[in-house]
């Protein structure tokens, strides 16, 4: 027995695993659904609910936990000046990159245990089953828990080089501004240019999340393999009529700004539609005014929102949507102006190979799986920018997120984990 | 000469005119237009805009000014305990019921110099008309400037019975509530019963008005002979869909409440010109939630108004859109579900015979005519609950009212005043 032992010691540290012995490694699905309940307790509410908006005190303390819990692990665990907790386990071949992995943890107001906290959880397990199965890589292993990702991908942006000054003047719930926020988390707003890394700082970046959109729940499917973030772009469409007595202006004689919105948002719905493909169009928010029952609206704004994971297909859409306003404010008798509006993400491509190293990962464990693009942003979308990046979704129930609500079962995060895992050792394989 | 003179004298005295002769009575044009004028300066701001709303300063010292000039014509005036100005001129028939006209002269906040104005100057010009001419009627004639119409048609609903306590409680732009603004115009609510007047205590009542919604003057018509005040009912539409996340929810798997809205919006405006007929549906107010660019709005609430001078006609169009509404919650998953209102007010028709005098006095005049519907509440919709009722309604610019630039000019208000004084004159001698 006790040659036993040494053989396999022996093996593990002298020779390391093979490919076949690598494949059998699991994480462990229990303590990776425990963690996410430990999580939770970070900001739990008396109602049973957990609150975690970024920069308050309960993010402070999950945070502070998974430093430790981190540390436990053996990871050079650092604060980034933008306040992103960075974990380090070293690798084996001098001079190799990182392949670096995370998500958040960080919720919006009366959000859910699961958007985020799966993909962070799921990066403890992946480097507790590596260490406990005394599996060394060639690339150093780095582990990221972005900041505020939820108030604007803060520390994804400040890593890729994207983060605005502007935006560290914006508040939160919490009522502390992102610049105070910084601060908070252990960063420092004077030197965030530091935190930037390059083209070529990474390896490879991927991000395990949840799947908001209810697809691979309604498909019955294990694993999404994320071909890329979509890109969007918002408009403010400005109806402009004539507001009138609604009792006395006949029928034939309105310029009922709201009729054209209606027309118009139909039209959006339908146009959006009538192409191939999976771009969505949304029209969210609308006002009219005077906004009385008894007169007829004179004028009417209302945004418009298209995503699509290509630019040309937004801008073809939007060509089309444009198109039939003109044919709608010409029979309505209503002016319609679109006012482009600066809230605009290009879309993030995900890269091929490692697309296809999800996809045999996710095959070798007897999976089932479908490309398909994300719709939500992601810390993955700026990490795009500057890394080859790989992005994993597991089902989310009923595709419910930003939600109390919000369920992924345990065998579903493993089955992200075991991917993201597998995609990591596979990836430390084959790149340089 | 002084011969001549006496015969007149003794003629209009003791003979009184014959039809002939008092067919070739006309109202004083400039004086007409003069006193719309002098009526605008109570209440003229710095900007040479006039502001009036019921209860103010404004409004108070305006009464005093036509209570004078009522005086001067002779009239025995008072103030009754809602408010309303009533003037009466004596009739030479013994117990006859007195023919009573008259409008307002309170203002919306941003209003016109016409709305309400032209017929209460109207009244006074006929009354002068009348006695610089030495007509003498048969009934006793009653001049009403009507107190608070904008506010709620306070003054007719007290003289017909319809004002309820609750609307003692309103308070409008000045503060003041309508209880307190009845004591300021030398009312007393705690005698307001008294106000009532019994269906038959009037021979008729009259009221000229601004037609507001442009009818007359895009088909280049003097006088319109209003067949009734439409009545209207108020509905909240509520619509309940899905709130989700614009960029993950594909859009075969949206419950998107602002589209189903939307559909709505546009078959309101199909089947209300789908019947024939003079009828208006209208949907003026709508709220999305959460209202966001990036959130499929989950519910949507908007009111929905029908007009017309037919109860039957508005049931009619109602359960059209409802039974499209219903289609349209189907195909869009969307539950749609109606609230009425207590917001309804009846159809107030007008005495056909009265009309028929509208109609004659027009014609007689030289002056082009059409019969239409009020689709704006009136004094004249209180009153034709309780009196046999007519209406007059002269052209009003562009059908705009309750704005600044409201304008009808000095030809159009006499072509109106003629009428009303001719139709009185008719009426006198025809009725009991």
């Amino acid at each position: 027995m006790i040659y036993q032992r040494l053989l396999i010691v022996l093996l593990s540290f002298g020779m390391g695993f093979t490919h076949a012995q690598k494949s059998n490694i699991k994480v462990n699905q229990n303590r990776l659904e425990n963690r996410i309940f430990e999580l939770a307790k970070f900001g739990l509410q008396a109602n049973g609910e957990t609150e975690r908006v970024a920069f308050s005190d309960a993010d402070i303390e999950a945070r502070k936990w998974i430093i430790e819990t981190l540390k436990k692990q053996g990871l050079d665990v650092s604060i980034d000046f933008a306040g992103n907790i960075v974990a380090l386990r070293k690798g084996t071949k001098k001079n190799a990159k990182p392949i670096s992995f995370g998500s958040h943890i960080d919720r919006v107001p009366n959000g859910g245990n699961y958007d985020g906290c799966v993909g962070s959880m799921a990066a403890l397990e992946v480097i507790e089953s590596l260490n406990e199965n005394n599996i060394k890589t060639k690339h150093p292993l780095e582990v990221i828990i972005f900041s505020n990702e939820e108030g604007g991908v803060m520390g994804s942006r400040a890593m890729s080089g994207h983060l605005g000054k502007g935006a560290l003047e914006v508040v939160n719930s919490t009522g502390y501004s992102m610049g105070e926020g910084i601060v908070r988390l252990g960063g420092d707003t004077t030197r965030l240019a530091e935190v930037q890394r390059k083209k070529g700082d990474l390896a490879a970046f991927l991000e395990l999340h949840i799947e908001q959109g209810a697809i691979l729940e309604k498909e019955n499917l294990d694993i999404g393999i994320v071909e890329g973030i979509v890109g969007l772009r918002w408009w403010d469409v400005v109806f402009t009529g004539f507001a009138n007595h609604a009792g006395t202006t006949p029928m034939n004689a309105r310029q009922d700004a709201l009729l054209a919105a209606a027309k118009f948002v139909v039209a959006v719905n339908e146009i959006t539609n009538s192409f191939e493909g999976a771009q969505v169009g949304t029209v969210g928010r609308i006002k009219a005014e005077p906004g009385a029952p008894n007169v007829i609206p004179g004028k009417v704004v209302a945004s418009l929102e298209i995503r699509d994971l290509s630019s040309e297909v937004i801008e073809k859409v939007f060509r089309a949507i444009k198109k039939k306003a003109e044919e709608i404010a010409a029979v309505s008798n209503v002016a319609i102006e679109f006012k482009r509006l600066d809230t605009t993400a290009a879309p993030a491509l995900t890269e091929p190979a490692i697309q296809k190293e999800i996809e045999n990962s996710s095959a070798e464990l007897g999976l089932t799986f479908k490309y398909m693009p994300s719709g939500a942003g992601h810390d993955a979308q700026d990490m795009a920018t500057i890394a080859p990046t790989g992005m994993i979704f597991v089902p989310s129930k009923g595709g419910i997120s930003h939600s109390p609500k919000e369920f992924t079962s345990a065998e579903d995060m493993a089955n992200g984990a075991n991917v993201l895992l597998r995609t990591i050792l596979a990836l430390d394989e084959k790149l340089d």
